[in-house]
């Protein structure tokens, strides 16, 4: 089954990546602001249906994926 | 209105981050495959309907955000 994973800053975590790609953007003229930057993590997983997929991918980002002291996940699944 | 950009390694290009997050799964002991690991990008930006974000973000990742000779991306916009 395939899984894709969004790992990102959690909101009042300071950003450097994501104040750069906002600061690189104004520069060359785009009207942005509040740019996170994050991870996305795409792959395939053994599991016999969708729910044991998706507690299986929630024991990776607790163990490998994200850092749950500074990162948020979004987990979903495809099939 | 917000943007979601999903920048993702293209098929065929080595993606050693990848590698390594699958390396490290199996070690923890999860049955993985095809770990591929890109970057989320959230961004706020200034436009007058969906369709105008969209182009002005779809700018963004052609001379910003992606490389578009090893990169595609993906764009999703939420209100």
């Amino acid at each position: 089954m395939k899984a894709t994973v969004l790992v990102r800053p959690k909101q009042g975590i300071l950003d450097p990546q994501g104040e750069a790609v906002e600061s690189a953007l104004g520069h060359l003229g785009f009207a942005v602001r509040d740019a996170r930057v994050g991870r996305v993590v795409d792959l395939e997983v053994e599991a016999s249906d969708p729910a044991a997929a998706r507690a299986e991918v929630e024991r990776m980002c607790e163990q490998l994926l994200a850092n749950p002291l500074v990162e948020s996940y979004e987990i979903s699944l495809d099939g």
